[in-house]
């Protein structure tokens, strides 16, 4: 079983590749977790260190895919105010 | 059921996402298909057309996941003598 975490902040880019991505994977061989920044931005150190430079993001066991372009984690910190 | 392509070039880049997104997938809900443009240089315009700007790429019902990015359409067209 696979761990994922699917990091976003709630952009209109982020909804439609969360809407798009999660449709179609398969629950028995990964477990994701839905991280909103604007809801837990004590996260956003996390996703950091796993080399998360945008969201919206998915990170499979430590691996991270950059899924289009909502915005860079700085602007994310800036709109949320860490 | 939806339909996807994964499009690539055989970049490092390309080899890592493919590994990553297809081993997650549910197959019971996602048909898809791997073009290699390598390969298949005439599945270029059909990619560009569906709005594919880099590799690589999944599109799912038509709708286009840039998974994070090995190279432009554009060096792939010069990489492939298209």
């Amino acid at each position: 079983m696979s761990n994922a975490v699917f990091y976003h902040a709630g952009c209109s880019v982020c909804v439609s590749a969360e809407e798009q991505i999660l449709n179609v994977l398969d629950n028995q061989k990964v477990n994701v977790e839905v991280v909103h920044f604007g809801d837990q931005k004590g996260r956003i150190p996390e996703a950091e260190q796993a080399g998360v430079k945008s969201v919206p993001a998915l990170v499979i066991d430590g691996q991270v895919l950059h899924i289009n372009f909502g915005a860079s984690m700085e602007d994310v910190r800036k709109a949320v105010g860490a």
